[in-house]
């Protein structure tokens, strides 16, 4: 099998055993669902749900590896002389974009985690790795460091409240687009936030 | 009693029961810790409990209703024509150096916090409940819609996520006073995020 097929194939066995686990979670609530149940849906044996999912949560969430994550692997790829606030809104666009394609997926993965709060933490616990990946990545293109410098986190938390509000925005009312909403919020994050 | 007395006994007694609660949770674990032995502690009733908090838990976590948040009033307090940014940097200046004023309390919290994810949650809910708080507050001094328009959102979001990056640091290393770092996240955000 060559490597861009083996990629694919275990691409689409994860999103197999994450649908799974989603409409189960759904269906039975998320505590009577077993990675068992999850594994023969998907078709797989459990063994196999394991070399994807540490546990049944993160199977329901969806949660990825970070090094396995699109939204890194999107802000990994732009430009090194790129502005750090155009290559992390480029990469939630793209993120954002991915997300449109299946919107019911992600309203019901919304609810239950509003409902569970077990699975609220696990996917707090999740946002906060992958912020904190992304701090990285941009501490690493500037030469600073993540932890002891401000810049990075500053650029990379204020990005992400911008994509907060601009998918809360778009929920709340249909008359605008997701596009035009984050380009109105990272607009207001490089106009240094004077008010409109 | 006057006014400004009842009002101060009041702050009292919630403090009082505050760091009861907190001092119990710490020394037996959050989940052996009741109401009644908070109350006694504190040396008021049960009864007198239920008119400070709701639940052990935001006792505490010093979970304060939010028209009672000092930070909520700090931010009210700000002249109206002052710049939304330059506003809530004012209010978090003010709120951090009140923590200052006990930092083992906020150590110790943040420890439970870390601990106990039921608390976690408690704690994230607070947080999100005082950020929306404060995105209607400059709403309204805008005349903006809190849910259907962006920029107060973003400004509140990327403040906190600032004043996030600026107490991590701060906690990292010991030759930078939060002052400082106050100074230079904020000037981060106004500069519109163009890397240092």
């Amino acid at each position: 099998m060559s490597q861009g097929l083996r990629e694919r194939k275990k691409a689409e066995t994860r999103a197999a055993l994450a649908d799974a686990a989603l409409a189960l979670a759904d269906e039975h609530g998320p505590d009577r669902v077993t990675v068992e149940a999850i594994a023969e849906a998907a078709g797989v044996s459990p063994r196999t749900f394991f070399n994807y999912f540490s546990t049944k949560d993160e199977a329901i969430l969806g949660v990825v590896r970070l090094d396995q994550s699109p939204l890194r692997d999107d802000l990994v790829s732009r430009p090194a002389n790129e502005a750090p606030l155009d290559a992390l809104r480029a990469a939630f666009v793209a993120s954002v974009e991915r997300l449109q394609d299946d919107p019911d997926r992600w309203v019901r993965r919304r609810r239950l985690v509003q409902q569970h709060p077990h699975l609220a933490v696990r996917w707090a616990a999740h946002t906060a790795d992958l912020e904190h990946d992304m701090v990285v990545e941009i501490a690493a293109r500037l030469g600073l460091d993540p932890d002891r410098d401000t810049y990075p986190g500053v650029v990379v938390g204020a990005a992400m409240a911008a994509v907060r509000v601009a998918m809360a925005v778009w929920q709340a009312r249909s008359d605008r687009s997701l596009a035009e909403l984050f380009d109105e919020v990272f607009g207001q994050l490089s106009a240094g936030l004077t008010p409109p």
